[in-house]
């Protein structure tokens, strides 16, 4: 956006609903439509017919995103200037405050053969129990001189480190290989300011190892996506909002605090969120409401279990607009069509419902009506300026 | 615009028509459709059948455009590279050349109370002769130590005001507040060589209030939009026409003049606007028609008298089809939807017709239709070279 939207927010008493539904886009082929094509949605269809709808390109044509870019982009951070590592992620996740000058990675339990070499990226898929003893242990044994190690168990074979101390730089090539057959990698600084910042990783690799060595399942501790504290413009500052966030996952939680979100507390499932929705409805501004299971259920490969998870939101549809919204917005951090069984480039469709919004011809919310919409095909990012003007929160720019 | 189209003007004898409905884009909501929709426009819809149509963003997603900007923008000139305030606006329209050095603002009559609270921000929309009397008064009587301070009544309550001297500044805040209910605001610098500039204001300021105490209505003057000269490239230069503009309000012959237009003799109304076409058909090879009542009556939030005046412009384009033009467009510079009574962000129908445009499938003007167009949707900037791309005004890129 070359526009500084700072500068044009201005106050008001609306309120925003975005419901996100994590992996929402789809394509269609020779069997059937996209899963959202495919699911029935009375309530979305009559948002749509009431309001306005189109396509989003979260970071740029062919471009797979991941739920970093994919999510800053919803929010309006250009997701080109604003990068957030997966380390970043999943501290903020973990509600681990990074602090100025910390390197954090995202580290993945996994198992190495005799010979050094990588046979199961995430350890089996091992039990929590097991990976928290484990990470414990680590936490216990593990030290580096003049570097704090830190760290903590997300799920599973997901473990968060963070090093801490000074001269660290992130600028550190990732020890997992993301594939198995071959030994982890060794570290390497991509700049000359990071030399010792791998040199530390390289040491963490081999005591990790050491420590591990009787394990017979999780022995090593693969390192991906070295970052470090990010300062984002919050969105009170960027668009003069008072924002909250309802979302059953870390890692949506994290991203939310990190552009300033409060995050609302804890909910089970899709009718919890709903429920926080209700009692904090005169708190904020700005909802941001996540919904996980298309995006889970696409990674699955399942078909059905997508179309099924768009259905759960689709109920939730009237309890939320009962709540009488200004501005009401559903679409998706990108696409997890279920033939790839991943995140894709596959533009996502959106809907903005709202008074002066204005309707166009669509009556249906999917990728083949949406691409007809009154809202065109626009990259992601500029959805917030769509729906901060909805809710008449812009002002004019120029005289 | 990346492409150079200064490098790849070429001359042509070719002639194009710019009309400009203002606030012409609207929105379709349960009652109705947009005002063009519902509007009847059997010349339009013919020009759109031969030709091709789309929807503009003069700004950007989400922003709502004010004048200048979203004339600059239709004019080829980037919006956010080419800012213009208020005070240059106003100057151009007035006819009164700012000097490189010169500080203008757009000054408002305005009623105090006598606790100097601002009661009326328009002095009652005062009659033209009254405030004429008071802009002579104060330009009689107002002087500044070192600067000299060139007043120029516009209409109504509207003045513009010009600081001419050695090391003026225009990063200077408004003293206008835009609201009722409170003094008027204390000018500041924002930035440290505005200092000057800020105090010599706040004298003014004091200067007027003491000149119009004894004033009943308007005795004060509250500034916005301070701006200095500013130097556009011509469109002679940067495209190689010759433009005339052909506009009844004196901002947007003030506009047209920015980029290098003749403005040509002042019309009354559209009849007027058509018959000086015709008079200067051989002179220009570019003319820029704009037609204000459909703005006015949008921002007066009057549906029907927004269809009446695009109604009213559909019956002018007869004779300026007669002109045979090479290329012709019809477009708008923002939307002004009745329902808001305000500009807004809304999308811009357009139509360029000519011999070698090419033609879509839409046969009806309107935003509905305009969706389904082959200009597709675009920034209003990018109108500029399709026109002198139409009107074979520019040469292949890259060999």
């Amino acid at each position: 956006m070359p526009a500084d939207l700072a500068s044009l927010a201005q106050p008001a008493t609306t309120r925003i609903v975005l419901v996100v539904i994590d992996g929402l886009g789809g394509f269609a082929d020779a069997a059937h439509g996209t899963e959202l094509e495919e699911a029935s949605t009375p309530n979305l269809d009559r948002l749509v017919s009431e309001g306005a709808a189109g396509l989003l390109e979260p970071v740029g044509a062919g471009i797979t995103p991941g739920s970093g870019p994919g999510h800053l982009a919803l929010f309006g951070y250009d997701p080109f200037e604003y990068e957030l590592g997966r380390g970043a992620l999943s501290a903020a996740g973990l509600e681990v405050e990074l602090r100025p000058g910390d390197v954090a990675a995202r580290g993945n339990l996994a198992t190495l053969d005799a010979d050094g070499v990588v046979v199961d990226r995430r350890a089996g898929r091992i039990a929590d129990d097991d990976a928290g003893r484990i990470v414990g242990l680590l936490a216990e044994k593990v030290n580096l001189p003049g570097i704090e190690v830190v760290l903590a168990h997300e799920a599973q074979h997901r473990v968060l480190v963070v090093l801490r101390g000074a001269g660290l730089d992130p600028h550190v090539t990732d020890t997992d290989p993301q594939t198995v057959g071959v030994p982890p990698r060794p570290p390497h600084a991509t700049t000359p300011a990071a030399d010792r910042t791998a040199r530390a990783v390289a040491e963490f690799d081999r005591r990790v190892r050491d420590i591990l060595a009787g394990e017979p399942e999780a022995n090593a501790l693969l390192l991906r996506g070295f970052d470090t504290h990010r300062e984002l413009p919050s969105m009170q500052i960027r668009y003069g909002l008072n924002p909250a966030a309802i979302a059953v996952y870390p890692m949506y939680r994290g991203i939310a605090r990190l552009v300033g979100m409060e995050v609302l507390a804890k909910a089970a499932d899709l009718d919890d969120q709903v429920s926080v929705l209700q009692s904090h409805w005169d708190d904020f501004d700005f909802f941001f409401v996540h919904h996980k299971p298309a995006d889970s259920a696409g990674e699955d490969g399942n078909f059905e279990a997508k179309v099924a998870a768009i259905e759960l939101l689709d109920r939730a549809i009237p309890a939320i607009a009962e709540q009488d919204p200004d501005v009401l917005v559903v679409t998706g951090d990108h696409a997890t069509p279920s033939q790839l069984a991943a995140h894709s480039w596959h533009p996502v469709p959106a809907l903005i419902w709202g008074k002066v919004v204005g309707r166009d011809t669509v009556s249906r919310f999917g990728e083949r009506w949406c691409r007809e919409g009154g809202l065109g095909r626009r990259p992601s990012v500029e959805l917030m300026p769509l729906m901060l003007a909805s809710a008449g929160r812009l002002a004019k720019y120029g005289a």
